[in-house]
């Protein structure tokens, strides 16, 4: 193994520039999976994914049709797979996404979300961190491994289009082919890195609820002069239902929203506490005045460990420039939640229509759109995976990886726990400054190559 | 006489076609005034009304450039204007605007905005009520009187382009051509009917002062779960500042707000009592499913002699279809508020800032651009020209005129006031379901041909 480690890694060295090149292909492709008009681009993607994986010699590769986005599967199970009790080959489940988020703001982009540019040390385009660049990343480790040798490890391939509207398919898909996914474990890097110097596994993931809310009040816009005083305008009555949802403390105030939240224990706050993620690294990170939050929890405990609550999108009346003197109508906010183990996103569609119910006033109406929700999740550390992962990335950064709770949502980590019974490792390559769901979203190419050649270790080291 | 009023009457009678028709050709210039891109179309609009008013047989036709919109200008003087202490005709200046608000949101247009249809018994335009209709009428009432013999009165016209944005070049035109203005009182036939059986001479005008409000956090949008509990969402932060201006009894908590305030007399509540906007009246002009507004207020009150706030428009996010899981960069809110006697724009914006330096916190930044503002005004009612309307209005619709406080906002009455020391005879035809400054504007047309005939009977009275 160790001159097929050695080639591997030399492979990936020589061939840096047609990793970049394969990474910008894929990039150009504007997978937004909301967008109805982006169907065909969705379709695109997961033929640009099965295509890459029959190259790398993967089999039965097929496209799985969903309500929605397409799943593309693939396999490799030539280094026979372990049976009970006995010892062999693991096999690894690769989850990735080939979908990314809407792109707007467009004009705040430097260039092109979908023309892929190098500035410095970065590729700019959407999706470059968050995740085409890390699926590249596991394709091009696979590519070296196989061109120095026979894959140590069996492996399969998930590649969804529909994380960024909350897998709404996927649940369903992984129920119907249980067999077909059956493995040891899974290989998740959809969560990145505290620093380009602090490699880290996520053992624990938020939830998701996300909903649309409108706020209706008088049968058509009104002249706010001769009405202004009689009608409760929507926008304001929208506004004082947002600014209910906190209080002073800065903690939610839809009813029961903390009931089933697993508090932290004393050892994982003070391993929380240990991350180099203070407030000096959030306020530089966001370059916000200074930060807020629920009162009584640290920076990283409030991003990562506790639920919160936030606009995600706003609108009413008139926006365009100068003034129009006008009572709107309607006024519309897209409203969603992270969640923390225990809670439970049908549980929270209910709070928020208890909140709605108890605040509203009779002189407006509301309607309520549930977008998507997502389980927030929990990992045991100690899975053959994870110590693999972290002896992995202890040998290439040469210090001991951190361990957190992260802030986003990736459904498919509790969907996979629940359903296939086994423990992800989520660990990739994307820096907290890569502006993924942001204008100028990028890739840090050093840090880039550098997490090629730790997937290259990972699964040698799985094989050996 | 007499026979010169048989004779007008018979005219407009005769020419109901040709009054439509006209007033189209100048509803389809979209003479947006807060928009830049039509500034083009204000020039045509004011060169439109000079034309007009030259075929009358004006005099001394003079369109005034001001740092927006032009001012145009005309006169008749030709009825032996009143000298100091003698007898003679009186001198009317006739107050307009040609220019109207903007149209959109274009998609609740049953027909083009600025394409004139005529369905049932009203003309659908935007600007048809508020005020070109207004306009047209005052134009073919005097085009009636001349072609059935001389003008009894001395006629002077100030057509301004720059209403609908607050009118901020007005003020200092008429301080400069105070007199080019001189004259007796003003007719200003901005302010409509309460109904259409229901003849109304408005004697005060709320004020306005218009705020954008813009709210700044992070220095780019950022990803809702990575961040999501250690910033300040400026679209919350926005709605609670929103939420926070007004107080549980519907009371604008502004600092010094109500200070000014001129409070309501026995006698002005108890004819503001007898008006027939009642509840059911403002539910079924709004279709608001309740009211709402300030305690211990009648809605007719707190429609026109009590001061108010709302939001006009909101924006920050992601407003698109689907989801994006994201903390907006920035959110906007535009504010008006509209002002009763005896408060000023210029406390109001004092107040509006010290609102926001106790109330916003230090975790955003917020900035504000003052959009525009008008005094509020409230007028004799027993001036010449009140007391000539008055006497027409109950000669063409046989019952007294309703004297009403509106809640719109016409600057120039409190501006004339002031400089030229004139009080103004606001009494125009359009009507509260006229839908002014929204969607499907429109013209009662069997209204405005009795206020064409009513303009007719107060031109003639007048030089009686």
């Amino acid at each position: 193994m160790f001159d097929q480690r050695i080639a591997a890694l030399e492979y990936v060295r020589q061939n840096k520039e047609q990793s970049l090149k394969l990474l910008e292909t894929f990039l150009s492709i504007p997978s937004i999976s909301t967008e109805p008009a982006n169907q065909p681009d969705m379709q695109r993607a997961a033929y640009w994914v099965a295509a890459q994986l029959s190259g790398l010699g993967m089999q039965n590769v097929e496209i799985f049709p969903t309500a929605r986005h397409p799943v593309v599967y693939a396999e490799w199970l030539g280094a026979h797979p372990r049976t009970a009790g006995a010892g062999g080959a693991p096999t690894v489940l690769i989850y990735g996404h080939y979908d990314v988020q809407p792109a707007d703001p467009l004009d705040r982009w430097q260039t092109g979300p979908f023309e892929p540019t190098v500035r410095g040390e970065s590729l700019y385009a959407r999706g470059a961190s968050d995740m085409k660049g890390q699926v590249v990343a596991v394709m091009k480790a696979v590519e070296a491994i196989v061109k120095s040798g026979d894959l140590p490890v069996n492996l399969k391939w998930l590649i969804e289009g529909e994380e960024e509207i909350g897998s709404p398919s996927l649940e369903a898909f992984i129920a119907e082919h249980k067999n077909l996914l059956a493995c040891d474990f899974a290989l998740n890097p959809d969560a990145g890195m505290i620093g380009p110097e602090d490699p880290t596994i996520t053992y624990a993931l938020r939830g998701l609820a996300y909903f649309e809310l409108r706020v209706f009040g008088p049968a058509s816009d009104l002249h706010s002069g001769i009405y202004g005083g009689v009608v409760h305008n929507p926008a304001n009555a929208l506004a004082e239902l947002i600014a209910g949802m906190h209080d002073a403390e800065g903690r939610v105030t839809l009813p029961g929203f903390y009931d089933k939240v697993r508090p932290l224990s004393k050892e994982e706050r003070a391993e929380l506490a240990r991350l180099p993620t203070d407030e000096k690294h959030f306020l530089e990170q966001t370059g916000a005045p200074a930060l807020y939050g629920e009162a009584g929890f640290t920076p990283a405990e409030r991003a990562g460990a506790r639920p919160t609550l936030d606009v995600n999108g706003m609108l009413s009346g008139f926006t365009g420039a100068g003034s129009k003197t006008v009572i709107p109508a309607w006024a519309m906010a897209k409203i969603s939640m992270r969640l923390v183990p225990d809670q439970d996103p049908a549980d929270v569609a209910k709070q928020f229509y208890a909140y709605l119910e108890a605040r509203a006033s009779k002189d407006i109406r509301w309607e309520v759109t549930e977008m998507h929700g997502g389980t927030p999740s929990i990992s045991d550390r100690n899975n053959a995976g994870v110590r693999a992962m972290a002896a992995t990335l202890e040998s290439v950064w040469g210090k001991q990886p951190y361990f957190r709770r992260e802030g986003g949502s990736i459904p498919v980590v509790a969907q996979m726990q629940r359903v296939l019974g086994i423990e992800s490792v989520v660990a990739g390559f994307g820096l907290p400054n890569d502006n993924v769901h942001a204008p100028n979203e990028r890739l840090h190419l050093p840090t880039w190559y550098m997490g090629i050649e730790a997937f290259i270790h990972f699964f040698i080291n799985l094989g050996s």
